[in-house]
């Protein structure tokens, strides 16, 4: 059997949110690559995968750090990468988990940019943690004409702001650390009614606030806290309550 | 045991793209709703979910018409809440399916509008076609502070123009019919080298062009064809390679 590298999505943190390919590739890996040691988001992908994994399955934990420093980021992706591709040319099934899909704001694609072409690969996509969010707050994304941003709150105001006012419905990723930046950009754009924020979603430690106007700007949230904002929607009274206030357009 | 309603995402397509926890919950069902008769996409959904119905699952296929008729598709979706509310209230166990993401895009949300606290209600997530379009050119979506468009063809150009010159990653559904508009469109901004056009992806007759000027503007697509823009690559002069000209860029 020749080897091949499958980078899985194991979707937003439940272990039956991966997808049945996802989880029949991870009962057939020789070498499992794992994240390791970024505030404990790393070992919730090993720990979503684990009851998937063959008993032969070896698994190499590797550190990826967070460092500003790019240069000391593409060594250590030179060097993981450099150790998957040998292993593939043994022969062997490789795989690396990423939280959620593998394609959007994963250290995967650094890893795919040094190994695209020198080895076969899979990519197996994986549910998004903003699905996950939308699904459990049963807040919808986007319908018929609608438009949905997803953003990184690392990105600057200016950019922030752009889409909160383009787009109908906008995704605020990477929240941990600058919530009271993004509720003082909510308020002021007259929009921190339309937002809840949720972390961990699927998860027994999920947690959800739709009166983010309420939430003290210092709170310390956990570090997988997301931001959802939808015009057509409205926060209640209720902290668990979300006012429908969908216009039922005609357009398809 | 008490009734349910439950909103599944299968997926892209290929069946195993669906979650575990939706395939587990198919096989518990004892009436599925199955959306049928646009332009053989809910067969599809239908086709997707076969394997995992239970043997006692009672299908119900229910056509949801695409007309421009607001009244006649809200009369449409009231008479299927009301049945899906009488099954739910019976006891009885009830899904619903729908392509990709249940909050993306999806005649669910209009249904979930009108039984929204009326009934208990399950959402699962699913894998957007998108991610799988990705996963499948091994194209990335966003990365580190780079922001991600969803927007729907049926737009107007210059919401469509705004995204395009808004965001580093813009995937534009509803392609089916506008291919035209959208190449001239791509074209005019000097982005038609960053663009592919996948259709049916993960499917067997999945396709893809990497090379968009190249193709004929009358060319007749298939209706599930989403094109995906990314600056950070390029298209080379092979139609199945790709040119990496992503920025590692520090910031995380």
């Amino acid at each position: 059997m020749n080897g091949k590298l499958y980078a899985i999505g194991t979707g937003p943190g439940a272990a039956d949110l991966i997808t049945v390919r996802g989880a029949r590739i991870l009962g057939q890996l020789n070498v499992l690559y794992a994240p390791a040691g970024r505030k404990g988001g790393d070992s919730l992908s090993l720990s979503i995968v684990r009851e998937y994994l063959g008993a032969a399955t070896r698994v190499k934990s590797r550190h990826f750090p967070m460092s500003q420093d790019a240069d000391e980021k593409g060594m250590v992706w030179d060097t993981v990468a450099q150790e998957m591709a040998a292993d593939v040319e043994q022969g062997l099934q490789v795989g690396f988990i990423t939280l959620g899909d593998a394609m959007l704001y994963s250290t995967w694609v650094f890893l795919l940019a040094r190994l695209r072409g020198r080895v076969p690969i899979d990519i197996i996509p994986g549910v998004t943690s903003f699905a996950c969010i939308a699904a459990r707050a049963q807040l919808p994304l986007a319908m018929e004409s609608q438009s949905l941003a997803v953003m990184a709150c690392t990105d600057d105001d200016s950019a922030l702001e752009t889409a909160l006012l383009s787009h109908d419905c906008i995704v605020l990723m990477k929240v941990y650390g600058r919530f009271a930046r993004i509720q003082q950009l909510l308020r002021r754009l007259g929009l921190i009614q339309h937002a809840l924020l949720m972390a961990n979603a699927s998860l027994p430690d999920e947690i959800c606030f739709t009166l983010l106007d309420n939430v003290p700007p210092d709170r310390v949230l956990p570090y997988f806290s997301t931001v959802v904002v939808n015009k057509s929607w409205r926060a209640a009274g209720n902290d668990l309550d979300l006012c429908l206030t969908f216009n039922q357009g005609i357009d398809q």
